[in-house]
């Protein structure tokens, strides 16, 4: 079997918990039917030894493998080859729990589609954003209601590039929202729901060039840029260099910026010799979200 | 002169603020150069002698007509011809802004274009929910920076119908504005956010049947609709026979229901049964926005 599943890029500056999109970063996954249990790693984490072990991946594979077999049990060698980095806010969790479900049914021989992947994935990761372009690929939003994900995707084309700034340490997810308030103002929130109303209206009409004022956000950003203050000139400089927008990924480290193909490599250059403590990665956009293949 | 503007319907559940749409039900104002000064006034609120004045649109008209000619004094006739029922939740105060504005802009022989009619407009009623519709025609977002409206609009098809109940009496504005919280918790926020833009996706992409998920809140809804109960009851009647979504209109008090024009006649029937007391209506949606013949 072979799984393989996307990095992805969620909020989006105003589409707290509901906005994201999939990136051509991938992780992948061979599994084989063995008499011992054995793992392989490669890439991103390898020479870390909880993440090594792969063991949120085995948890929820085995998991839903006995659900979906009644029960049975088999041993299987997996071969991890990682490349979306780990706890920045690309989306790696998402990526571990949405490739383990696939591989499930794909190893126990039970039909599937997306939908029901993403439904199942809910359980292990209540926030819909990751997991949602996770699965599906491409621009996408979402809501929940009653334990269910209701998402609409929207291709994305192909002169635009993900330019990420993958700064060389984390902001932990806990931290990450325990610094947000309990209380919003109307001001914060219509501030914010509108902008997420508009961004989603400027990616379902291809219309670039405001999405500057879309991107812009008074529910979670700032209050999280500032545990990392260094990520203002991050934006900063992004903005003033051709990205179409440049919003904190997820609920960071990584910063995500937007940019069409031609003026990306010049946007890389700059921000690489600006900020040579950071990882500057390019990569496309994504519009298939997980594979597997039996 | 001829001006003709279009009834709206803002909100749309979730999009507090953001989302608006046009419907195919115009006030209609002549006016022409006249020794004197006079007004006549036909329809909605005629026999009401404080909007028989027509003085929100005469104040404006004159305002922005001195400004466009650097304080030049002239006198006309004004013939209205009103439809948009008053104080009900159907932009009748952002139709009489937007035409006034757009006939000082005739009358003054001043060269205009909708975003510039827009923007003028903010500055009269400072919520783009209602004005942008109305300016623009069509389902649009709208957001606020610096003073000036962003929007997105996307054109309605021509097989959706508005099913409009109108109540016999109003909710004011004020009371409607009061009623609700300064601070709203994460959980709301995310509800109607994740919803405005799940909303503004289903309208982009024209997919209409999980409308009725999109269309919830948990901002302004549910708190307006207890000034006036019954329109809980409008509302389960509507989503139980045919309404795609089932909205408080505005601040109130009409009810907005959308419908495949095929359900929309059985739909009308039903509420006028339901609820002899209400008045209910039954146009096309507007693509076209203010217009303005010189």
């Amino acid at each position: 079997m072979f799984i393989s599943v996307p990095a992805t890029s969620a909020n989006l500056g105003p589409g707290f918990d509901t906005l994201g999109l999939a990136i051509d970063l991938r992780n992948e996954i061979v599994i084989k039917p063995a008499r011992f249990h054995s793992v392989s790693t490669k890439g991103e984490g390898a020479d870390n030894p909880k993440i090594k072990k792969n063991s949120l991946f085995l948890h929820i594979f085995h998991e839903q493998y006995r659900k979906l077999t009644d029960g049975k049990r088999a041993t299987f060698r997996f071969e991890f080859t990682n490349r979306i980095p780990i706890s920045r806010g690309l989306g790696s969790s998402s990526a571990v729990i949405v490739s383990a479900i696939t591989a499930a049914h794909l190893a126990a021989g039970v039909k599937y589609n997306k939908r029901k992947i993403l439904n199942t994935a809910l359980r292990y990761e209540h926030h819909p954003d990751n997991i949602t372009p996770a699965v599906m690929g491409g621009f996408n939003v979402a809501c929940l209601e009653g334990e269910r994900v209701y998402s609409k995707k929207r291709r994305l084309p192909s002169y635009l590039r993900a330019v990420l700034v993958v700064p060389d340490r984390t902001i932990s997810t806990n931290r990450s929202r325990n610094v947000l308030p309990k209380m919003y103002t109307k001001e914060e929130v219509v501030y914010s729901l509108s902008r997420a109303a508009y961004m989603t209206a400027l990616f379902m009409s291809e219309s670039w060039d405001l999405l500057r004022i879309a991107a812009k956000d008074k529910i979670h950003q700032e209050r999280r840029m500032r545990m990392m203050p260094e990520l203002f000139e991050v934006q900063k400089t992004a903005l003033d260099h051709g990205a179409l927008m440049s919003t904190l990924s997820g609920s960071g480290s990584t910063f995500f910026n937007l940019a069409y193909a031609d003026d990306a490599k010049k946007l890389a250059a700059v921000l690489a010799e600006r900020f040579p403590q950071f990882r500057i990665m390019t990569h496309g956009l994504d519009n298939v979200g997980v594979i597997g293949k039996s």
